[in-house]
């Protein structure tokens, strides 16, 4: 299709009042057409007012046309065909097996939650039947469920132009809890924003549903954001980016006459732990770790939330030699294309200023790649105690870099990871003999992290029902929830008691004859659906 | 027992080194012995460290332990007998009935928990198996369960001593979640407070427990509070209160280096809907509905977070005579001591207030208690129109008083729900003939209210599965939870995913021969804990 360069408002091409910008093709560090024109505060208003104004029909859809919805939102995708990942691949330099598979988890996410719609446990039905003869008092009917916030703003992230953009996990869940979404586009991927914007769009019209369910928004960086978080329409907020641009969101929520939650997916350093056991292979099985942690480090250039940007593995000679396949892996690897100009200059910052600590040494750097944005990846080394005092070595760094911190007791390690502030994953190295050391370690990690993840990499996040994509602050904002998989409707939904109500004005999901087939918590025990249970205490 | 008049940390005495404060009692406006001693913000990191140190063994405690620690608690309540209603009665002016009824409410809730601790449903165990032969990847053995924030400060609540208070719905729900709990009790019940913190610590010893899981702390007002809620230990904030103070927290909380979940429990005015029809009947059933109704606002003194500050009823000769009836209702009614004289000042200061708005009338008054601190409950009147444009008619005024609102359209009521702020609850009186009025006010009360009730009134909260505590803001810091009823616990809990974890390092809860016995999501669906399911993709 022809892109029009404009934002897309429930339904409607709506030319920005403000300045322009182009996406950028950082392999060729020239500029993208079309000029995307950027809305005023004032035009806004006008994505903000339908989605409250969708949000009454929409919040009560009828969970088959709801789950259509989200399946037809994946049908579209995947009819855009190649143009999709072209576009994505020149605004984002990555490479388009890559964009590919990141299109599957896009659509995936979204019958995904197409399914989490129709089974319709995040309803949370809760029934505590009247008990009329109860003394002193009777017990009065009541009944609970989850209803949406309401309108969701979703900020889309510069490294997933489509799993964490205009229809990815943010955005999916918050449609799949009821709530409309005004969905802000990152400036450095428009076009492909766009492309998806009127997959969505093309969905909200097929279903029928109110065309404020979906606005797709461009608009100058900050100013714009601020303003759609301050928005009264807005009842949360999605976002996945970096720590300064996530806190200022904070802020201005938490400032609001009535504050409102931002689950912002913010940073992370994914510390690794080597054991003793993992290294005690051979030289093969040590170079195929080194080179596995390699990978897990220059994939996708490390600019994944999840990329390890600390390994700890133990002082002595199998370290040694780890340490020494890491250096060699890394000298095979040439750089790639980064996202931005932007990203990379701030790639070479963070190098720099670790490169230039105290007692930080280089265990390897590979080669640049063929773009004047594809820096060499590095890795650094140092000890376990400058790793503990030194604040300079927790700073994350976006891209592919890491640092290898030797250790020599596992008093150190807890002692470090006690030190570092909270964090999306952990991931442990090991063999059945380091399960006495890696034990002690776990509810430590626990107090930090998100996801623990055994004889594994953090990067590669399964979408499913049990992943948590989430962790304590700074990771994200809200450590009791996760951005990836399905629990993160949760995030959009709130709780509301009817007492006694009459069949006649209860919603459907809490009547009787159970008319949408859920699963009930009954007098607190849960009832699966097929079962033909009298609501009575 | 003496009451000692200090606080109470880890199990030990501590006498503070702060100022002193007596509790006093509101009925012959003494002061009551002995004198308290308040902690210093020094003193008071000696109960937060100990709750971190207690954090480890309490979080991981079996569930049978756990559920035995809160139904010991609840005992040793029942255990101090008469003192603990006679103290409570001195330190609130609430009659003997009124605490008896909250004391068991309080030992109800706690024995509650624990059934929820022994059931384990709240430990949200989901399971997705690996499935090893999976193209492109296999997927990753991934496993799911909530854990506790980690230690959490309770504040006490002014109107209910034993319920809301030391071993309140936020402290037992905390304390079923596995966190520790560091008290600060209300200045204006210690003694109660020091006997109930007296009944939880004899448990935490009797269970040989860590000490630092309970502490209760005698602090001055705000500052202390403030610190409490400063101190890095701190996970998590239960509160019930005024709106200023609850923001004060919200704000401490937010500006953290590591900001943490604050539910505070603030304001409501709970307004009442009375539909044509309710006012069809004979003279007989109106009088008894504006005596149920005068009841409910005049009942505890009005001191209750769902009392009845708002009343919409029809204009018209029915509504005519509702109002009429209430003036008489109430004029029967003597005051009852309120709970400070503080608050007693409070009240008459907001009565006057609302007596001087334009347009305000006066329904009907009763007569003044006998003690000081007893005024004549008040029922004032105005026009649904006055309401929408006169924020002054919007402001709680906490005590015996209420509001009657004349509207003459449906549509006039939704412009007034739609004008006012969150709510706890909004109550319906309405017989068949109305359903079709009533009907799409639901959906405009589900945005501003935590719970709906047809024909009964909001007063007398059942503490349940399906009950909802909470609102959107400013009735409470987060609409997204409850602090009464068992979804309370969610709020001290947040998920972690285990990915491809040995047997050996997994958490009990998670383990495939699932030793704990409880009901999992595998897959997406529930799998009761009776189903020998294989945990196999």
């Amino acid at each position: 299709m022809t892109l029009t360069g404009h934002s897309l408002i429930a339904g409607q091409t709506v030319i920005g009042e403000g300045k322009t910008t182009n996406g950028f093709n950082p392999s060729t560090n020239e500029a993208l057409e079309p000029a995307y024109t950027l809305l005023t505060e004032e035009q806004l208003k006008a994505a903000t007012a339908a989605a409250a104004e969708a949000f009454a029909s929409f919040s009560t859809l009828d969970p088959e046309t709801h789950a259509a919805f989200l399946d037809a939102i994946a049908d579209n995708i995947e009819a855009i065909g190649d143009e999709l990942i072209v576009r994505a691949g020149q605004e984002t330099g990555l490479p388009a097996a890559r964009l590919t598979g990141e299109r599957a988890r896009t659509t995936g996410q979204l019958r995904l939650f197409a399914d989490v719609v129709r089974q319709g446990d995040f309803r949370g039905v809760r029934i505590d039947p009247a008990i009329p003869d109860r003394t002193p008092l009777p017990r009065p009917d009541i009944r609970q469920r989850q209803i949406p916030l309401g309108p969701v703003a979703v900020f889309g992230a510069s490294n997933f132009p489509l799993a964490f953009s205009t229809a990815g996990g943010d955005t999916a869940s918050a449609l799949a809890a009821g709530c409309p979404v005004v969905f802000k586009a990152h400036n450095a991927h428009p076009g492909t924003s766009e492309l998806v914007g009127h997959a969505v769009t093309k969905a909200v019209k097929d279903l029928g549903l109110h065309p404020g369910v979906f606005s797709l928004i461009y608009g100058p960086g900050s100013s714009i954001g601020q303003a759609l978080v301050a928005d009264p329409a807005i009842k949360a907020v999605g976002f996945t980016g970096s720590q300064s641009a996530g806190i200022a969101l904070m802020r201005t929520a938490a400032a609001r006459p009535e504050p409102i939650p931002v689950y912002a997916e913010m940073s992370s350093l994914n510390p690794v732990f080597v054991f003793e056991g993992a290294l005690k292979g051979d030289g093969a099985s040590i170079d195929s770790l080194a080179a596995a942690y390699v990978a897990a480090v220059t994939g996708s250039s490390g600019q994944l939330c999840t990329s390890p940007g600390l390994l700890f593995a133990p002082a002595g000679a199998a370290g040694d030699k780890f340490a020494a396949a890491v250096g060699r892996a890394v000298a095979a690897c040439a750089g790639q294309t980064m996202l931005t100009a932007g990203i990379a200059d701030s790639w070479n910052a963070g190098t720099q200023a670790l490169a230039a600590a105290q007692n930080v040494t280089v265990v390897g750097t590979g080669t640049p790649g063929p773009t004047e944005n594809a820096p060499a990846p590095a890795i650094y080394g140092t000890e376990v105690r400058d790793f503990i005092t030194n604040e300079v070595l927790h700073a994350e760094i976006f891209g592919a870099a890491s640092l290898v911190i030797r250790y020599s007791s596992a008093e150190e390690l807890i002692e470090a990871v006690n030190r570092i502030e909270g964090q999306l994953t952990a991931s442990l190295q090991l063999t059945e003999e380091d399960y006495p050391t890696a034990a002690p370690l776990i509810p430590v990690l626990e107090q930090k992290v998100g996801r623990i993840i055994v004889n594994g990499w953090p990067t590669g996040v399964e979408v499913g029902h049990a992943m948590v994509h989430g962790g304590p602050f700074p990771a994200t904002s809200d450590a009791r929830t996760t951005s990836v998989g399905t629990l993160a409707i949760n995030r959009f939904l709130r709780p509301v008691a009817y007492q006694n109500l009459p069949l006649e004005l209860l919603p459907a999901a809490l009547r009787d004859a159970n008319p949408w087939h859920l699963n009930r918590r009954i007098n607190g025990n849960v009832v699966p659906s097929d079962e033909t249970a009298e609501v009575s205490a």
